[in-house]
């Protein structure tokens, strides 16, 4: 049992902390922010920042180029990206592309990773992940895909809808899932150019960091080669859970540095505005929203580097992952909505990133399997477990 | 004790009911909204629907042309209309126009009532309270009141900064709260075309229903006449009082109208969307969600009504109007952030108006007094009761 | 809409108040207390004390002896009543007499009445209402109920195994609830003195409040002639909703006196202990906690009220009891749960009477239906209603 | 980074479990149980069959026969003595003692050890720990001590009134906190059968597991000699805090294995009670419950361990152990509520173990330093810290 983190992650970790501090922090008033997003010219300077100070992509492996960060050391760097809501774009470690990386690290053919992995890597393209369907296709549930591939010759034809779609105006391919047979799914790789593959619209979305904004995308008749497979036909729900345990993992550690950001706004709030004949902070009723902000993300922390070790361990961390996800994203949102709460009319407008922070954080509640389906899912695992007690 | 609704009202219920999902749901959608609130040319045309219904400015004095509703009235029609974003806005009872209709029916010169109230209750005008400071100034504690009212001669000459002022862009008028003494502060009437009075700035928000979204207001030797003294000079403070009570207690009903909305969202969902083999609904995860959002709406409601009621048998529910205040906001949020949940994806985009009253509702838990100061003054209320503990 | 109670209702109210503050709290500490409830002749003192003031079974019909109350002034006189634990067995308005004499008052025969409901009433016997059993009998699904009542000849042959049976030591007649055919349950009047009803033991249980605690019976071949049947073979279930409702509002109203005390008794303590140099309730952390209780204890008392307008009014009030229910008992658990924690060392131990009712009240979001039925019976309601979105 | 325990905690954790659920288990209802705890009868019962296994007092020193346990081992192996209410007492790792033993084994002279320590740890005898007084004495704030020790000669005569000492009855010595001097205060040990050590009465208490119970102590003229003095004059007040930070962390271990026994128990009955035609665990009401609980205790056990690390590490652990202790008992008190609620009518009953479970934990909010003092020091140390918002 050792809570010490290693020198070489604190280092990394103390390079991050300044670099999010003096690069990033400073551009998050850019005005090439939209409501769907950076711009993609702010996306491009802000990956050239990180580019010149080596933090580019760190969990990527170091065939493509990056530093083929532990579950671990993740924990550590992409919290302190977070810290800034630009953090993740500006490191290449958001979402989707950051879990994108990962799994075609691990299963994409050496030839889809030269195509398609590396200028991802390297920052140069986005990508997007094509699952979620608008009713009666797949959202929580993924036997209700109903996006389909059907073999054509070498080719398989796909027809499907699908939307809430991360960062798909923009991006240069798509990983899409669709189902090839009755129980079974595939997940193709495809340029987003190809003729098949159209962007209807972009949806409006409550948050507003990640480039490229939530879009639907109708899929008509899209051709894609049976070489453009990633991985193995049939195996798509099983590649979205390698996928998704430590998809999920990242999206918590992230979401923490934005807790951790907006504490730090409303204790520097706490500390210096006066009411009532004391600061803010001296009021019991606000001095407490502080200290159980601390308490919730000790215990977010300590979750998710469990989850991480377990991972690093060479476990599959499901339990673990659905219970990090569960625990962040409900903590983080306490964290932030009393950081609000203190800051007050600041909370709630513009004048401080943690009303930003506050819209971008809500969806975590619900992507990456709603917290109901996590509860579910641990809750069979408890039932199914054999009886402990003594007759 | 009896709970029964009068013919009246319950007549005026059903007719707002009608119009609001008739005549202003559907125009939910219209791209006139901005980040700051309707268009004032979208404000019009709903405001021009309300008149056509004789559904306008229904709270004001019947001298004004209003029906001088009884507050039980309004909580039952207020609700009615929050239930869309744009009902308050349509009907003219928004903030802060329906709670200066209010204080200046009760306090203002007929000379005042024929400038300023009637265009305000005949929906031709808009007006802004300019009382809430940056800091150092006042927020939520109004002895830091920092705005300045100098005499000079038949003028006062007022400096000051105002921020966080809800519907200063466009607004005709302003309600100025200024110390003038030591102790006091007075409310001064004045156009906001005058010299001194300038808008700096547009603030962002989190909420987009306020025409006129909210600003920062230079106050600058702004010259105000003592014949536009609103009242008395040195009644400031009470006068706020005399506003805030009543108009807190309107936001809890308007809200709760809009959390009303947000439940019925979630519930034609849960009633539709299949997941896991069967309704959404189905499942007690869901189906939990849905039953308190029910037992938060009662207990919400009849607060509200019972702090009506207090009022209209003539008592000034301090008490019954903070409690109804941190009631209604904390239990319409958790009704609208469970709605959120239950609608997944949709409750975090466009697609959905829940997402819309989210970002718009969250706010209430910080003005018309932070419950945080509610509860400190219901707190030294209890304390300083006579203790009924025997010996 | 009128919050105004009757000058009858709050002259009873007065009358109740006095009574236990004066009569009644000075024997809280009366060694005639044991684990299993007041001693029976603890109880028959107490009640000969609200008998001599006239205040013995109010709730009964003037029939019996009562003064029929509406149930708002159930909602008035039972919450003073329960503001010692001491409070409703003195005035004979205590679980399970209560609802036994609200039910028989409308199904029993006049025979049965003169036999078993006017002693009763009168306060010189107990009853006990058999119902809930053991796994895999009756607890919260009552379609498992197990007992079976058997015809023969005249009588009914009753077999079956009851627990958690409140009252049943000292009690002299018991309602039992037996299965008489597939689908329909039948209740029975008789003596427990009977052959075939054997009071197998008593049970510990968390509360203390309850003369004759609770125990385990075992009904062998207990044969019931059928004029002892209570109302009509076949409407148990039917009459069970009947006691049920109004029994279930009952509770709410006496568990709210208890609150109250507790409130009281911890306002009383924070006024007067003085910790890190102010009166503890002049922390926040206090102070909130008491603000906190009042606004549930409003919440509450406002939904009883309604509850009782509503089953006054001639509505079944099936929809309001549940939400009573769940919203008083996790409610007056959130104010005595905070009484507690505010006493510190004295809440949690016999130096002050809310230890006691914290230990008493902590059933109750168990019996009567625990909340979880209450809310997945809400929650299929909800989802019945017609769909009311707009296409 | 490393969340794997070494292999000698894991076989002794093995050892404990099968100790407790082999041994102790099965004398949970041995009627020797008072609501004042074991009778010393039945502890020394349970002391022998610890000290035949060898596991007895396992944290204290070697020299004192103990195998001086490190933080983190205390953590695995407490938690597993706590799995039932009579495991610590066997092992005699329960409050206070082992509190005390801790202490002395830090700061006893080695005359004291010999005298006071060793029959301690071999489980011989009985210790106490005397701070708290009643009103308007120390409760949560230490600096209202009133107790105070005059110097005589070579002596010193102590004067004041105790409350809420747990053990005290049976108690062979105690160590008692008085004020020396104005802002300082000085322990003392102190054989309880002297002149001038009262135990006034026994003080009824929600909790029943600690052996002695709670009780009054009037100390009148207590004669102490200086070599009686634990540790030096004047350090009282530092002294207190190196025996609470550890002496909080034990409370939180065992408590946590509490709270696992009352899951396993609810689970156990969630696995096997039908209610609705399935097991009451399928109905997303309970099994979510049982989720949550899992996930408390996840973070519960990270949060103790974490500390439990610090300390081990040579920190002082002062943030962490109250941030532990906070979560732990906040924590488990929402598993046990929560398992009691699943348990439904045997939950608030003697038919399961936690019942007793919930009375005996509800203390722990509230010992060990109110959650709110805890708050409040949390709050105080987040203020002071140096502002790290850019300007």
């Amino acid at each position: 049992m050792n809570f010490e983190l290693s020198e070489d992650i604190k280092n990394l970790q103390t390079q991050v902390r300044r670099f999010i501090r003096e690069e990033i922090i400073p551009m998050e008033n850019d005005p090439r922010q939209t409501p769907h997003g950076p711009t993609e010219d702010l996306r491009s300077e802000l990956v050239a920042l990180a580019r010149s100070k080596d933090l580019l992509t760190l969990h990527a492996s170091t065939a493509m180029g990056g530093k083929g960060l532990s579950h671990v050391a993740k924990a550590v760097v992409f919290e302190e990206a977070g810290y800034s809501p630009l953090g993740p774009t500006a490191m290449n470690i958001h979402a989707p592309d950051e879990g994108n990386i990962h799994l075609m690290d691990l299963v994409a053919s050496d030839a889809q990773k030269e195509r398609w992995l590396r200028p991802l890597a390297e920052g140069r393209t986005r990508s997007c992940f094509a699952m979620t369907e608008p009713a009666p296709g797949t959202g929580s549930d993924p036997s209700m895909l109903s996006t389909t591939a059907v073999r054509d010759g070498d080719d398989f034809v796909i027809n499907g809808h699908k939307w809430l779609i991360t960062g798909v105006t923009g991006a240069s391919f798509a990983i899409i899932m669709a189902r090839t047979e009755d129980d079974n799914a595939t997940m193709f790789l495809t340029d987003t150019d190809k003729p098949g593959f159209t962007v209807e619209r972009m949806m409006d979305s409550m948050d507003s960091c990640f480039t490229g904004g939530h879009g639907v995308v109708r899929l008509d008749n899209l051709r894609v080669p049976k070489e453009d497979i990633l991985g193995e036909v049939g195996k798509g729900f099983r590649y979205a859970q390698v996928r998704l345990a430590p998809a999920r993992l990242t999206h918590c550690m992230r979401w923490l540095g934005a807790a951790q950001r907006a504490h730090d706004e409303a204790s520097h709030y706490a500390r210096n505005r006066q009411s009532f004949g004391k600061r803010l902070g001296d009021h019991q009723g606000v001095g407490f929203m502080l200290a159980d902000n601390e308490m919730d993300m000790l215990t977010i922390r300590l979750s998710i580097l469990h989850c991480a070790w377990v991972l690093d361990s060479g476990g599959r961390g499901n339990v673990e992952s659905s219970m990090a996800k569960v625990i962040s994203s409900e903590g983080i949102w306490r964290v932030i909505d009393r950081s609000v709460q203190i800051l007050g009319g600041q909370g709630v407008s513009g004048e401080n990133i943690v009303e930003r922070i506050f819209k971008d954080a809500r969806g975590f509640r619900i992507y990456d399997g709603p917290n109901e389906v996590h509860r579910m899912s641990l809750a069979k695992k408890i039932l199914a477990r054999e009886d402990i007690r003594q007759a």
